[in-house]
């Protein structure tokens, strides 16, 4: 009899936003008349960008024709995109990368998860707390993370990094040394994040006590101040300690259009293994690339039309933002983030859990957000607001929220 | 200190077609004067249908504008494609499958590779000798192959399916009784495939045996004869013992537009536990569904032009697998394939190795193929040959190969 991944089994009940959809499906069936804003799930809403779409025509027309049509890309993805990206995000930013170690992808979620296969099941990880719900589930289903204690709301064998107000939502070391450290700056969902020197501990950290960071920078096109690294690659010794997870979703619109790269540096080894290989075997063997279609809007996104369009996109985003966090700041709310980063995150009032303030929300102002807990338990009250909506939606549902 | 995933250090040495790559660029190299054609990767030349090309610009324009601009797919992927699947390829072959057992993605390679997630490492798979390269090589990724023995060319803990011209192609029921069980049909790579009646045999040996079967109808389109199935759902019982895989590579060239899903019956069940519901947790923890424009792509695919224009690749490709297929016979060759499948399969003469025929063809003929022994031991002796080339190509390369 054949047997299932009983790891699987061991998750605790659905995924965070499968909750949410649901809960608000059943308030709008009960109040048809009701018009739910929704600055839950982290999704864009403005279309592509011109140069995007007129890439995307041009790549269309290609294969139709039998003279440039495109058959299976290469492995690591074409190197159009791969050089742009080495020059623009790495090059262009002092950090040391080459086209060899890009490897493209369909998004950030699918390198996040898929990345573990090549570590082995003994590997103590590391997460923020709170923290994007994707790292530690996929290694609950891989068998890392011993047994979740429901009590506790935590996995058994997860090193928990809290990032609260008291620590200005920053991790800090922890006591115990883990092997894998989940980083991921700005972060979600609390908007905040480190200075380079800070990260730079981090990357030394690693160095010195042989763990590897997974460093997510999805969100890297948000930051607006000076001294926060775009690249985990900025920091001395990166190279040696790193993978770095990119993402076309939020920088681009992509969320429907799905692109991503991982980054995989030569220098990084383990015990003279390389893991730019090991990457390399994975995906080679477990991927066949994203569609030139979408390889080739990957690569307007570097066009100079392509480069204000979408700083364009970024800016009408991060003016949410301001408007989000100034205007509650002036209601009385507590709130963080939303500086460089797209999101907002306000410690609930009245010392109510994360989901209480859900329902508070969504009955009396019938706007949706995402209850911190729902990223691990230290994110218990704390409230999550994106500012991926529209303007007005976004102007109307604040609104809505200091009329509570 | 972290540790990777050891079982990937046991792989035995490159991808088969990255060690043909590199023996062909070596050739043109040292040769640049000779026009070598490839008959070898299964790769798609002729353009997409003007249908999809046009569902394509449309979906396009759609991701332009604010009103129609898509963000994060549903989890299964769109219903308007799962509706479209459900219909064409089921419902029409009087097969049983619905819309929430369809889980769109970005292809048949992923999927097949993926799929063992759900599964636990202690299982123990048997696959059809020889057979696509991906389904033993993740495997041996996830632990489940034991180790490679060199000298065998064979893993030490797989049950291997001796699939050879004594047989006519067709695996027989291991001694051994397996776990999971992979079968392709039409085969990739012998181009044979097996009755629906010896079919059915197979869906009523897993459900007494308790194994699961991963059926893979990567090449169902190709096929001419009326016995057969196209999908494994046409058997009775099926839904209790097999997921599908499907993809849109071979029957509307989407090599490199990347498509394709599975089916997770409902019906199927490990002690109670759906493994539907397994696969629906772990596509939405680490896949975030295929392009929308991609979709629409293949929601194309099947309108009626979509139909016709497709149907006139697939006769395109097998008028070329005729060709092989009568030419080689006339000039004395053993060929076995290329009725019911785009690949066609010879024995290679004078007991030439696969390796040493494939030598001779690319120093006397120029003509790439791939060594029969790079899909398991029992390819040993055979080449496979693929009707994938343009036709003139094809024309050319086997008149080059009858004068070696």
């Amino acid at each position: 009899m054949y047997k299932i991944n009983e790891n699987y089994l061991k998750l605790p009940g659905s995924y965070l936003f499968s909750t949410i959809g649901k809960k608000v499906r059943a308030y709008k069936e009960a109040n048809p008349d009701k018009d739910v804003i929704s600055l839950g799930i982290g999704d864009v809403t403005q279309p592509l960008a011109p140069a995007v779409i007129n890439a995307m025509h041009k790549a269309v027309d290609e294969m139709g024709k039998k003279e440039t049509f495109k058959g299976y890309a290469p492995d690591l993805g074409y190197e159009f995109l791969r050089k742009a990206i080495v020059l623009n995000d790495y090059k262009n930013r002092n950090a040391f990368v080459e086209t060899d170690e890009i490897f493209i992808s369909d998004g950030a979620k699918s390198d996040s998860g898929n990345i573990g296969d090549i570590f082995s099941k003994d590997n103590k990880i590391a997460v923020c707390d709170p923290v994007y719900p994707v790292y530690v589930d996929t290694n609950a289903m891989a068998g890392r993370t011993g047994d979740y204690l429901e009590d506790k709301q935590k996995w058994s064998n997860v090193i928990y990094m809290p990032c609260v107000k008291e620590n200005n939502f920053a991790p800090e070391i922890p006591e115990e040394t883990p092997d894998i450290i989940y980083l991921c700056f700005p972060n979600n969902p609390t908007g905040s994040t480190i200075t380079k020197d800070e990260l730079q501990k981090w990357v030394d950290y690693a160095n010195e006590n042989g763990a590897v960071i997974i460093y997510d920078a999805a969100y890297e096109a948000y930051i607006s101040e000076d001294n926060i690294a775009h690249s985990i690659y900025e920091c001395e010794g990166a190279r040696t300690c790193a993978i770095e997870l990119r993402s076309f979703s939020k920088n681009a619109g992509f969320t429907g259009t799905r692109l991503g790269f991982t980054v995989v540096p030569k220098d990084l080894k383990c015990e003279g293994v390389s893991l730019n290989s090991l990457w390399a075997r994975r995906q080679g063997t477990k991927f066949n690339g994203a569609p030139y279609i979408i390889q080739r809007a990957g690569e307007a996104v570097y066009s100079e039309e392509g480069k204000r369009e979408t700083r364009e996109q970024v800016a009408y985003y991060m003016n949410n933002a301001r408007v989000i966090r100034e205007e509650l700041k002036s209601a009385g709310y507590t709130v963080f983030g939303g500086v460089n980063a797209p999101y907002i995150w306000l410690k609930t009032p009245d010392n109510m859990t994360s989901w209480e303030f859900f329902d508070v929300m969504l009955n009396r102002a019938n706007v949706v957000g995402t209850p911190g807990s729902g990223f691990g338990p230290s994110g218990e009250g704390y409230f999550r607001l994106t500012a991926f909506g529209e303007y007005e939606n976004t102007i109307k549902a604040i609104e809505r929220i200091k009329n509570i």
